[in-house]
């Protein structure tokens, strides 16, 4: 058991530490002044073509893919401390590193599964952020929590495919940029109930598929990112060669893709938390009421204490999972990435909550991150599985060991 | 002791039930598409006109002022289940019963201290819903739940008053039936501490006062109700027959506002919080998930019964603090006050928090009430004082007691 | 609505108040002294007869009981304010007033239920204070909270029954004093479900009867009360005429005797809580720690206030479900009874928990009645049906409401 | 950063688990009897003997100290993970293996701080397990938290030191093997705060010492490990030669001696806590209430799947805080030491909490650890500085680095 860091991630943690100083944080207001004044709201900030470009050139990029073909090759266990300093600013760092969600774990997606033209037409379009994509599983009628709940059909057609039913929560898919869906749906209804689905790629203008509507989380509706969007597949048609990977493999894929993505979120996480106990000391050691610091109060203390020992745990926690999925795989690690997908929003929302009351009115209002960076860790309570799934999938394994 | 509801509070109960299900429900969805196509997000929907006349043909209005020259005059203990219902539909059904914060407390304070001409001008037309009005307390430089540190001055100039300062979550104030703005500041600098500060009626198309921007909360810019603004009063004059009341008598009569305005926002916490039961417990009944509905998972039950148990508790102190706010005043009950105003958001908080769980993305988004419930139950932990300031006052009358 | 308090009522707890003054406080340290020098653990304290003969003089005297033939006749609702007062001494004050569990409880069966002659041979005794008396339902095999599972059998048998089982947590039995076992048991098991159970009067001296050990609470043997006794039956033999009510009516008598019951611990439960923040806030003024006092610490005041707020919603609903067992009876009061059955031990154990911190080493220790009071609220989480059973009873109702 | 487990540790560990299958768990029933039916109270249970003497044959003695002259020299890191298996059942392993607390703190100060002499006398014993001892620093009359507190006098007098004042939660005192107690007091009052106090070597049979009683910790008088003591110095007279280190050393000796101690506490909690969590899956697995085991009840999953997430993060922090003491020594590691101290009997007492109340009466009796091991986990939130003394230094920290 060593704990200390490896030299590879120290390095390029220095690297992104100064770009966050140099770079992400002077651009926070003029990214939310870019985003108030577009006349498209799902049009991404000007000021983000800077931030890449600049990002790539400092070799900044794609640190997320551990396949050396397509970045630096980093584990997760060396990935992790560098997703979660992108956390302290999760609408900006992430995307200028080409490192944000749906995007990562679609890029993984292909890396794996793709064939050679998809991997030309799609993969490296993403890995040069020139395009961007959404991923489409969840559905409005169905639980689908449970995969094995999706009822959208693709239907096989002659020497394609035909979709037909209804996504929701696509995050990105209002982006001008998405040019991707990629779409988890049924291809044999007779197969056994993990057999079922199959993935296949969507291009976004394909006749037949129409984005409806963007979807507010907490009233942000996160359009400078594309948004969350509400798709319907009315027939829309693909060609057979737009299946990714195997068809009736589409459930073991979209599993696959969701060990890394959990990580990657329950990091970014921990940077949300470390930058609203940081916002949260700021404001305490400045404001005084009643008389004193409020720095002074012992609840604001408690509250900064108990901060500081969740934080440390919980990245600990994060941090072995990641070398789990590094050393022994996704499947030998799915208590600890289930653990940190329970613990890490809880952990969050409850330090950001607190950094909230510390602020005050300024607290709920755009004045400050605090507001989103809450909606945010609030919405991952949901995303990718709700705490109760992956609390009862703990519990399940914890009773069959005895 | 006798928990019997009072007859006439029952009589109107019947009455707003069925205000609530014929016109209040059937207007939501409505209310929030005419929000949404509004050209100026400030404006109210069209739909309010038509609820506020019939709410007034019903006898459903100004429900909550107990001066009998102005309204029904029920005592607080026979309003709070009327205030409750209409917490079921924050956004609207206050409102539509001229019952909204904040003219109602504005509404209190004219009918205490207002002068003849003061009735005639200003609280008439507020008592008719003609014309809206802001309270202007908070500002965003100083720790404004003691009210001893407000700033802005208004500055004795002549035969009137000068006013110079910044106020902040001014809620209502952008709306353009906001005509009348009530603000506190300092007339007094060198008086004893609670009475340096007066209140004055200020006229929103006055000279030198500047409606700068809304403030949003947690994503919401509450703007079908006029928003929360940030005032700029830079030198805005007034003539002397503006000031509400007696010069240095500001902190006692804001106090004076406080305690029934805490009152309603906890009554109608009650409400949302009923509303999500409700809509947690349907969710439950209806949404099958690894082969059982929501209901049978024992998590479920668990959260339900605890909103059951948190709620009862919770309208039992409420209806105590508002039957002794009636027999024996508002400082008597400050403990109680406190309690409520400390108990009522977070209950709520808590309770809108697992419906949202429940609903899965849908709960978070704007296709249901709760994340708006969530953001107004959240905003309330700070608004009118923050959970840690009446704590406090509740504990040092606590150890004094001993 | 009204939230005065009854005259009948305020008369008895001035009375009472001033009982606990001049005889209950003071008794405390000689009722640990006696109990602890006792050569029989599972004696009385001598001092028991002095306040018992005193309590009895002033009219202090089976005030639980509804039934004016055997008492002063109080509702629940006006016994409720003077349980919690006996609450604040649970070990003396209500046994000093026979006016402890589980008598309490077997007098209100036995007032209901008994013949005339077991009126004589039992109730009388009982109403007197010259005997004790146990409850003997769970069993050490079986998920007690269904009573549908009790397994032990009493089998009909020439003209009487046959007792075979074994039973624990039958508290007070062991105590010298206890002559009678009141025993729940199957005597039809082919009945359907909740018409198996009888319930027969044991005299604890029956030949076939064995009293096998106390059990511990948390390290405490409750010896000065009779302990938690287990025992056996072994082919006890009883004469018909013991049998309680009617053959087969088991259940519902067991029913019927829980919902006072609980209300009564419920009610005691408010005034150990009471106590322990009246420690707590003494403590607080007069401990100095890192160079102020305690009571000046923002988390000790925080958990005064909480403290408070959640005593005041706690009482209020214990007084409601009070009313309404008056009112509109047990059936129609099930989900307020199972309510405050939830509420009641977690919010003292919480209470209790937060004055044991203030106390530091003190408060874990035998100088201070709070360990005690803390294992008898934990207790109660378990006791008469764990918290669990209780939510989900509450949740079956609410859902079906819907 | 490499999560392997150490060979050497692995190794020892694979011992240690064998010792505790075949040795120590069947001796719990046997040392539970033994203690029951002693004479004495507070005498060893004669098993002990046999287990120290066989744990001493297999090489699983001294774990604790990482000096290599006196045990196999293990880092703390090192240790962690087998004081944590101790911890399962911590009132037989940790002396079984000469590794319980008070002795290890006493013998780790002897270690760093004694003269030859003072080893020959008291460290040699004590490592042989021939001896206990107790360390006497707690007071009632202050809060003895903040040490600089302490009040007990350490009067220099000829050629040696006179002792006065009152001591208690002197751990161990009571029982008959303990020779020696270590006392913290006052032998330069006018010294700086933090140079007042020495520490010096008592034979516990100094005339002048007088061991009144034992405290209780919830109704546990841990009479097997020699108790809670109360002890009164009235002039007890010591030689010089019984000063251990420097005069006016004490603060700075008692400090070194909490970190170890403080991190071989919270490996047992974590012990306590899988132990706790065994019980809790098996009691889960087997028991069967209103139709099905309790282990399919939702809310009793959750329990289990939160107290592996709970456990996993503590641990990981644990062994940090360890590894951290090895690399960089104490004072660098406080945060982290705060932290677990902080975290660890809190997440103890919560898992066991959940074991109780799926146990029932069981959980809270004699007849599982379960209560034992819940009390010892709440006693910890207190000793060695109460969790809210931890907070604020964390806090203090936190502010300070901002």
């Amino acid at each position: 058991m060593d704990f200390t860091p490896d030299p590879k991630t120290e390095h390029l943690r220095e690297q992104l530490l100064e770009f966050m100083d140099s770079h992400v944080y002077p651009a926070e207001p003029v990214f939310h002044e870019q985003a108030a004044a577009a006349e498209n709201r799902w049009d991404r900030p000007p000021i983000m073509a800077e931030l890449t470009r600049e990002a790539r050139r400092r070799g900044l990029w794609n640190l997320f893919l551990p396949d050396p073909r397509y970045g630096p090759g980093l584990s997760h266990a060396q990935y992790a401390p560098l997703a979660e300093i992108t956390g302290r600013s999760p609408l900006i760092a992430p995307e200028a590193l080409n490192c944000a969600a749906p995007d990562t774990g679609n890029m993984e997606l292909l890396a794996i599964a793709a064939t050679e033209q998809q991997r030309q037409d799609w993969l490296q379009p993403l890995l040069d952020g020139r395009i961007r994509s959404a991923f489409c599983m969840t559905e409005p009628e169905v639980a689908s929590s449970d995969a094995t709940n999706i009822s959208t059909r693709i239907v096989p057609d002659g020497d394609g495919f035909t979709i037909t039913g209804r996504k929701w929560w696509s995050t990105g898919a209002l982006a001008p940029q998405c040019e991707l869906l990629i779409v988890m749906g049924v291809t044999d209804p007779d197969a056994p109930a993990h057999r079922r689905q199959s993935i296949v790629l969507v291009p976004r203008d394909t006749p037949g598929v129409e984005v409806l509507r963007g979807l507010d989380v907490f009233g942000f509706d996160d359009g400078a990112h594309g948004g969350h969007a509400e798709i319907v597949f009315d027939g829309a048609r693909i060609p057979a060669e737009n299946l990714l990977g195997e068809r009736g493999g589409g459930f073991a894929l979209a599993q696959a893709r969701l060990g890394p993505g959990r990580i990657h979120h329950c990091m970014r996480l921990i940077g949300m938390a470390e930058r609203a106990l940081e916002l949260m000391c700021d404001r305490a050691n400045r404001r005084v009421a009643f008389g004193k610091p409020l720095a002074d109060q012992g609840v604001v203390r408690h509250w900064i204490a108990e901060s500081r020992v969740r934080i440390e745990q919980l990245r600990l926690l994060t941090l072995k999972a990641a070398w789990m999925m590094d050393t022994v795989g996704a499947k030998a690690a799915r208590t600890e990435i289930s653990a940190i997908k329970i613990a890490a929003p809880g952990t969050a929302e409850w330090i950001i909550d607190k950094a909230v009351q510390v602020h005050g009115g300024a607290g709920v209002s755009q004045d400050l991150p605090l507001a989103m960076l809450w909606a945010q860790a609030r919405y991952l309570r949901l995303a990718d599985g709700p705490d109760e799934v992956h609390r009862d999938a703990v519990a399940r394994r914890e009773l069959a060991a005895r």
